[in-house]
């Protein structure tokens, strides 16, 4: 058995999981279509993603739309969409795309309950959704039964290298988009072999129809809406991953591309001797995860860790490398070639000749701040001037409240956070995080 | 008296003093017309400069000129030029400008001989000295008596604050440049009143004659030659030190403008404080005095602090400040900002997608100086690796010898050099220049 065949093997439903899901989702429609009835509703629930399409790994989601009649007030829409998920579901939680949805337990499968409005074609689009049901008409017309196991290949060697998702919190490839990917190239090694000689810009459309420019590194035009690129998630580090995996796995395949080992977490000792090896500052800032939906708080972090970066550059404090972490705490990482800076700083004004002379004159002859001059270099006039914060710890204690990080970051920092410079960091429970920041490697290389 | 009157009363010549310039004058003249004659050749010496002009201070030099016929050959005016001076000068040395010429006493008066082409307009110009005759010819025409003194106090001033000449040293004002201001605002106080609003670019002709497109900050177009800005040498600092010192004296005339106090050097303990205060790190190289022109031994210095300080921030060693001071010996003083980073570095490589991936992955796998990755970010391939310099001192120890710092400069480090860092430069014998190099306050302030 090659790699591959062992990967099917391991990732293909069987014939009894199958079984099960299907008749699960014949008794959801049923007990929706109950429910809707005894509401007075006329709804139509329809299977969606990747179990309606045949693509789909064992323990799936399963997708159930509740298409609503175009004349629907969006309240409505929400409210009897919840209702009926509420009725139906056994365990559930909220969670919201552009509008809130159930998902929760049927069976003890996972399962989404997800109201959408039922459009004639993908322009008439109300909500986020609505495109949903045509994009799995396109595939379940377009996709042959024998192309079903190399989308499955696809979407395991995104996980397998942890760029699986098209969510925040990854910015990698969804599930339509492998589907796609294997309809253009034919199937899972035609995918990777083709990936391999991508370069930033590269295009993929199915028909000749016009479509915007996209910026994107990666454009796949959506067949059934070619306003949009169904890859327009996709980071440019995850692209540049993505290529360099095909060429790696093309090179030499290798089961740990679909199934990566478990990342070892570096003893105390070994990270403490890489923090003396690098001799860089590592700083971290610690702080509750605030409670918001992962792709809010990924984005969130994401921007967070940048403004902080930019903070410190634009001070002088230069980093070598910065990162987020998550799990019941936040830790963002940030590692700087130069910590510390001394008391005098440069501080220039305007030419000698410029009207705005004097009133720089007058202002620092007389400043507490100042060191020396004002002085002449290059026709300006200048300053040394006292720092007002002589390392990035300094810098970041006294404007982190006042950064502007996104609203759930901000909030959970005003409960309370930690700033740990260098060894302060090296804790037992932060030992995979320092790991992973430190080594870099692919998911496929540990 | 008024400040000015006393300045005046300082530095015009008494007229015991003026008797015995022009007496030896005239006496030298007969003397190089005696050794010309000697010689067979057929010369008109001339006195020319400050003295012809009326313009000069005490104990000036005089500027005799020695016009051969154009027809004379280059090595011949050189040859006779030297010959002659060294029948006429008492002791003497050589000096060149374009070609040599001596410098040297007569009756304990300072006197050059020149020899120069006798052309009939400047543009026939066949050496660097032969205009010189037209400009003050042109002065001692146009210049009134009652604006020699003029004269006098503005080149007064100028040398108390420390910008008067035109030499590499100075990068400052000539006397001809004094003499045309005088000339263009009327008298000393119209030239301060006028140049203190003097902006960059500002322009003074004599006539509407056609000039080229001159980019300095001063541009004062010779009359006797407009393809020439008499103010070329003047440096952008030195302009803006001028028009700053306008200002100030003109708010609050002192005498200290035309001679300074003496500078007080700080002592060691003082320059300790200051250096701890300032937290930067000071870095001196010192080496013997090369033995060449002021103007090369200048222009080379300035070059090569320039082109040290450049290789220090291209490896990420920032600085504050640095320059140069000489006696016996060079000292070229680099303060830094940043002067140690840590050993682990970002390299960074070509995109992913890019040809020469390739290449630049199996050159770092296998370098010794590799510390993480390859990785990739912003779609780049990215290694840490081991910095070849840890501080400014390693790298400039490091490259001092291939760095091409103009022949004088390289050939004396040749012969030896010290680099002294932080406390290692408080020495007693370096503490006036430390105090300059710290302080750099205006030359009238001390």
């Amino acid at each position: 058995m090659n790699i591959e065949e062992e990967v099917i093997s391991r990732i293909v439903p069987k014939e009894k999981e199958n079984k099960q899901i299907f008749e699960a989702v014949e008794k959801v429609k049923a007990k929706i279509l109950k429910v809707a009835d005894s509401l007075r509703l006329e709804v139509e629930p329809i299977l969606v993603g990747s179990v309606a399409k045949g693509t789909h790994l064992t323990d799936p989601d399963i997708d159930i739309f509740v298409m609503f009649p175009p004349t629907t007030k969006r309240a409505d829409l929400e409210t009897y969409g919840l209702k009926i998920g509420e009725e139906v579901l056994e365990r559930f939680e909220k969670k919201y795309a552009e509008h809130p949805y159930l998902c929760g337990k049927f069976e003890d499968m996972d399962l989404e309950i997800v109201p959408c409005f039922k459009i004639d074609k993908p322009s008439d689009k109300m909500s986020a959704v609505d495109r949903t049901p045509f994009h799995t008409n396109f595939i379940m017309k377009h996709l042959k039964e024998e192309q079903k196991n190399e989308v499955r290949l696809l979407k395991q060697f995104l996980k397998g290298i942890n760029i699986y998702g098209a969510e925040s919190e990854i910015e990698g490839f969804s599930g339509y988009l492998c589907e796609l990917l294997v309809l253009r190239y034919g199937d899972f090694t035609s995918v990777i072999e083709n990936a391999k000689n991508w370069k930033k810009g590269v295009l993929i459309a199915f028909d000749d129809r016009k479509h915007p420019e996209f910026e994107d590194c990666l454009i796949v035009v959506d067949p059934v809406d070619p306003g949009r690129n169904v890859a327009s998630a996709l980071s440019q580090d995850n692209f540049a991953t993505f290529i360099y995996a095909c060429k790696e796995y093309s090179a030499k395949p290798r089961i740990e591309f679909f199934f990566p080992n478990e990342i070892p977490s570096e003893t105390i000792d070994d990270l403490k001797n890489e923090m003396e090896k690098r001799e860089t500052t590592l700083l971290g800032i610690s702080f509750e995860k605030p409670i918001t939906l992962p792709d809010i708080l990924h984005s969130q972090l994401r921007k967070s860790v940048k403004v902080i970066t930019n903070l410190c550059e634009r001070y002088g404090f230069n980093l070598t490398n910065y990162d987020y972490f998550v799990n019941s705490e936040v830790m963002m990482l940030f590692e700087f070639e130069v910590f510390s800076l001394p008391q005098a700083k440069l501080h220039k004004g305007p030419p000698v000749w410029h009207a705005n002379a004097p009133d720089f004159l007058s202002k620092w002859r007389i400043s507490q701040k100042l060191i020396k001059g004002p002085y002449i270099k290059n026709g300006n006039w200048y300053v040394d001037i006292k720092r007002d914060f002589l390392n990035a710890k300094e810098l970041i204690e006294s404007n982190l409240d006042a950064l502007n990080l996104g609203s759930h970051i901000n909030e959970s920092l005003e409960k309370g956070y930690k700033i740990l410079v260098g060894r302060e960091i090296l804790k037992d429970s932060y030992s995979l995080w320092l790991t992973i920041f430190y080594k870099n490697k692919f998911r496929w290389e540990y």
